[in-house]
């Protein structure tokens, strides 16, 4: 509960129809896109600058109250589900692009901005802003700055942190900082820009970013490699890249995951093969060509059954569209889907798409696994109903084995979803006791009163996922 | 003075020929590659291995010994030199490139590997290390990720931090943590491996680093664009980059420093313009051509008195090599060489190469000016001798200047050669006081006693440049 005294502070601030405590208004914000997460702000503020988060933050942290900043709540490690209550901070007033520099290649744009919106105004310059998460059509930059969000193009072109060259900051104090700028290169003091690029909002609230951008490309071609065998692609994979071709994205879809895209998306895409690649190349026309060639007849060395070239740019979207419709095909199925994104190096995607298969096996589960192959990035996905608490309890440990054994091949807990709570019990598997001990120095550092969106990345209790709490 | 008991349990870790307090070899190791920064350790340790360097650690922070992880000292901000005494700790025993991994274009290095070493062995296999500071012939590359080098790539592959995908290492309690791995995407938590690479070992010590490699560009050529006018070569810079072509090197020369180098190199530069641009493509050999074509109809038309692609790659590597040479050259005019990295938006090139040679005649001080001009990333060097105090003043406060102007044109204090010693004073200028507090916070939480390299970063007090401590 927010004091009375209090409210009457936060509407001064933002206008009283900037403050939201309506039963009706937390509701809408007492969730994200995490599966089974919820949990009532107290109050949603949507602040119109820099000056009022400021304002805000000092206030709550006075008063000790968590803030949860949230863009369009896409996230799926329930990064943005305010768990200990407090105060769900909206950017919807802060969703402008400000500037799109041609001469130093740089955009400065307001957190809120809609990351499509910005990717298509970007574009009409002829320029390119690679990051492309799945839900980009949604998302926010500020949530893609918080969350470091990934997406398809990242083999060749990296992640978000890759195209954050400054920010502006709130930190828990109230004081506004600045990091970086419209620069090549700074290597004055600590590099503060890319610790707070995936900090999931626990360090401070960025109210401002500078970004990179690069040329567009000048053509791009897509390409389909059918496979009989889950192996052989995955294969593939690796060997196009030892082949020293890095091209733009190396999707990889299994045999369910393609059923339920195809019948969501109906593009016609092959349902009797075991596992597809979906393999895309840009730049200068005559280089995409010979790569393709090149990859396309690494393909067929590995066993693919057909390899074919998109013949449009319709035919080729259309691939692009339905790959990135996958979570939305598979949540169709069940009432619950757990998506995770457990990560390898590239070279252990095979082992790796195996043991998965093995543990859903195991646990008789149904997993559909799809992903970046490129990045050694996979989604293994679970089918399965909340409500079947014994089926849970399966999906639990199944995943739990699912991680170990990344982290065995030498991976990661989470390529691109970020930790949030979901992962926040697994976090020790990668980092050791140790490295969460660095971790929470910094925390309490820099957020001694653990207001920044408490109860993200570092786990509470041993709870781990799927849980109401209402 | 290291306490005997002290002394005795540092030599039973690392051997007593790898303990070193005598006056000759503490003198070897009291300064760096900067000018004029001299203060003497009480010990040089020599540790085999993590272990080693962890027990090391421990006991220093038991005792509250300062540590300095040292490379080849190559740096240009004293960030090597032991200022407050200590240990400096040296890696010549870790030197080793353990792998180079061909399928996950990755390779894992100890800190003490020579980065040209480095880049030769990553080469014969075909692959790329692009971060090619200008010391590369004898710095390491655990200096150049305490010191997040940059180099005449920069500009197209980015720098040292572009290219570390994990690190282990030794925090100030002795913990051993490892970061990141060979993994494209990973967002296990904060990302304390972009936090470490340039904290200049003032928050931990790196005992062992995942370098990302790319496939070696199929081919290079090299240009040379000679100016009569400073400005239509900063334009040039700005204009190649609007015009969407980003290339691999795009370096600035004045006719000062030209003069230096070539009297030095002895390649036949010319050395009557008032600026040279050296610019490089690499890729596909048809897209380097048209690039260059390209790249060479804009300096025309900014008005280049002369463009001319070099001929062999015995000239292009003599051109490289005079850049690379600049320094080594300007050193032998004066007995003190102050060169320094102010860096700014590349659109402010011009304006900022003006104001230089401003206030260089305001102050009647000697300044050549060289450096990544497609970066912004200046390198301002005045020829002075220490010995003449009053001189010594007006560079003082010709660079405090410099410093300023870069700031007010959305620059930085230093683009690549790191705070140190030498820029601590000016940290303010760029970050604020509410930036350094930030890192001052982070600092503390990793080094609650202060003992890994104590005196960088962070002003200790107003002492600017030039002051002999021995």
């Amino acid at each position: 509960m927010i004091p009375i005294e209090l409210k009457k502070s936060f509407e001064d601030i933002v206008g009283a129809h900037n403050y939201d405590d309506s039963k009706a208004g937390r509701l809408v914000y007492s969730y994200d896109a995490t599966p089974q997460f919820q949990s009532l702000p107290d109050a949603v503020i949507a602040p119109n600058n820099t000056e009022e988060v400021a304002a805000i933050v000092k206030l709550c942290n006075e008063y000790k109250i968590p803030i949860v900043p949230r863009g369009s709540g896409t996230n799926l490690c329930a990064g943005t589900c305010p768990t200990e209550g407090g105060i769900v901070l909206l950017f919807k007033h802060l969703n402008q692009v400000l500037e799109i520099d041609e001469e130093n290649l740089t955009a400065t744009v307001e957190p809120g901005v809609i990351t499509l919106d910005f990717i298509h105004q970007v574009e009409e310059r002829g320029l390119f802003y690679p990051p492309d998460p799945s839900s980009m059509k949604i998302s926010t930059i500020g949530g893609n700055i918080n969350e470091n969000s990934g997406g398809l193009r990242g083999l060749k072109y990296g992640v978000t942190r890759d195209y954050v060259l400054g920010l502006e900051i709130v930190l828990a104090n109230g004081d506004v900082i600045k990091t970086g700028g419209k620069l090549a290169k700074d290597v004055a003091g600590y590099d503060l820009t890319r610790l707070f690029v995936g900090s999931e909002g626990t360090l401070g609230i960025i109210t401002n970013a500078i970004l990179k951008l690069i040329p567009m490309p000048e053509s791009k071609m897509t390409m389909l490699a059918l496979y009989q065998d889950l192996e052989a692609a995955a294969k593939s994979v690796s060997t196009i890249i030892a082949n020293k071709i890095i091209p733009t994205t190396l999707e990889f879809l299994d045999q369910p995951t393609l059923k339920v895209v195809e019948d969501f998306a109906k593009i016609g895409l092959p349902t009797d093969v075991k596992a597809v690649l979906l393999i895309e190349q840009d730049g200068p026309i005559d280089i995409v060509k010979r790569d393709m060639l090149k990859m396309a007849a690494i393909c067929e060395r590995e066993h693919a059954v057909s390899v074919k070239v998109a013949d449009s740019e319709k035919e080729a979207d259309d691939l692009r569209t339905a790959r990135r419709s996958a979570l939305s095909a598979l949540a169709r199925l069940k009432p619950t889907t757990i998506l995770e994104d457990a990560t390898v190096p590239r070279s252990e995607i095979a082992k790796m798409v195996v043991a998965t298969n093995e543990i859903a096996k195991k646990y008789n589960l149904t997993v559909c696994t799809f992903g970046h192959a490129g990045d050694g990035n996979l989604h293994p996905t679970c089918l399965t109903d909340v409500r079947n608490h014994e089926e849970i309890e399966r999906v639990e440990k199944a995943f739990e084995e699912i991680f170990i054994k990344a982290i065995e091949l030498g991976g990661t807990i989470t390529g691109e979803h970020g930790v949030g709570v979901m992962k926040a019990p697994y976090l020790e598997l990668k980092v050791g006791k140790e490295g969460i001990a660095a971790m929470q120095a910094i925390k309490s550092s820099l957020d001694p009163n653990n207001i920044l969106n408490p109860g993200k990345v570092f786990a509470k209790d041993s709870r781990k996922r799927v849980v109401i709490t209402t």
